[in-house]
């Protein structure tokens, strides 16, 4: 394997820094990995090693470079892969974020998703890549359990997946309706739409669909995206 | 005032970083300020040196003060307020934090409350400091509209507020009940119980109130705190 550097964008590689996404890698994208790097510090090599050669995937020493593809200090373990691509599952329910930019954000909507049992996410360019490590960890490697696709505008996504079968809803400061939790919609297939952390969703979304608002005290400005998206996401799961 | 430096633990004095929560200063606790500095390029001067006039708060200058008690670089406004304590309403619902150790999640629990309605706040200690910067940053101002009280110990705070009107609800994974949407408990008074981001609550607390589980994926080893704390008071506020 070639030497590895700290993350860029344009790179086909990325990591999985610490030693719980590496095994969410391991179990969910083995394909896809080329090498785990481990630092000759960290306690729990044997249990790590064996599931990397039950994978047939190089265990890898190198203490600096561990420490050079990674800002924090208490990571031990890096697991180098290959980037991917997926397409969405058109029988299932997806999550939509339009123009996400927090990378730290991004990581617990993966898992809050995949908690709720949703695992196919679409997002509308531009937003983060799913890629940054700093997505991968913060997601304590639910990325690698996720299918994810990219779009240009939601148009492009709607022409591929939004069939008569399948209702959208916005989630809009500025809805027509309000969520509450006794009247939460009840469609066989879904997608919720849920826009940037400081702006949200502009208001050509209004026509898309059927608007909601999270109901929510006057005190507050908005919800946290990450706690709109663990509300709306359990009450679509849980009805 | 005398010359401020950047925020330690044993000031009597803490900081609002940034124009929106150093207005939620002047609206929620503006008896608590004791002036506000305003960089010398922020746009918005008139509109806040009003604000700060109509409450007799002095407007102060001094970028290099400003750059010096924040870190980031996107600050132009520092409102500085003398610390306080404060003690909870026993007529109202309650969310108890026991042992929260991260500063970011802190300030999200507490602009989610404020959004759901609930207002009083019991931490237990071990806990970060409400007051620290990024605290109130991250909380979006919420801070200065919440009563918030410090415990050593979940029975100290239980001799002074339960009384056998207020239900307690801990949430845990291993809890007896699992919450769901439409079987949500509905007591008229209640506290809501979440233990740290990293080792929830000791099994201790399973013989507190009645323990609850939020329905979850086994894909995924917990939600985060936040986003837990989101849904369960989501649930209660909303019934």
């Amino acid at each position: 394997m070639e030497p590895i550097k700290p993350y860029k964008k344009e790179y086909e590689y990325s990591y999985a820094l610490g030693a719980f996404p590496t095994f969410e890698l391991l179990k969910g994208k083995p394909e896809q990995c080329s090498g785990v790097y481990i630092h000759s510090t960290f306690t729990e090599r044997e249990k790590l090693a064996a599931a990397c050669r039950e994978k047939n995937i190089p265990v890898l020493s190198g203490d600096k470079t561990i420490a050079r593809v990674s800002d924090k200090e208490n990571v031990f373990v890096v697991g180098v892969y290959e980037k991917y691509s997926s397409t969405l599952d058109c029988s299932r329910p997806h999550l939509m974020l339009v123009n996400p930019s927090n990378m730290g954000n991004l990581g617990t909507i993966l898992r809050t998703c995949l908690a709720m049992g949703i695992q196919d996410l679409a997002i509308v360019r531009p937003g983060v890549d799913i890629h940054h490590p700093k997505v991968v960890r913060a997601s304590m490697g639910a990325v690698f359990s996720m299918r994810i696709a990219y779009f240009d505008s939601y148009e492009e996504y709607a022409k591929q997946y939004v069939t008569k079968e399948r209702s959208v809803f916005t989630f809009m400061l500025n809805a027509k309706r309000q969520l509450d939790v006794l009247g939460c919609p009840k469609p066989a297939l879904y997608t919720l739409v849920f826009g940037n952390e400081a702006t949200g969703l502009p208001d050509s979304f209004l026509e898309v669909g059927e608007s909601l608002l999270i109901p929510q005290s006057p005190d507050v400005d908005s919800l946290n995206l990450t706690i709109a998206v663990g509300i709306g996401t359990f009450l679509f799961t849980h009805r």
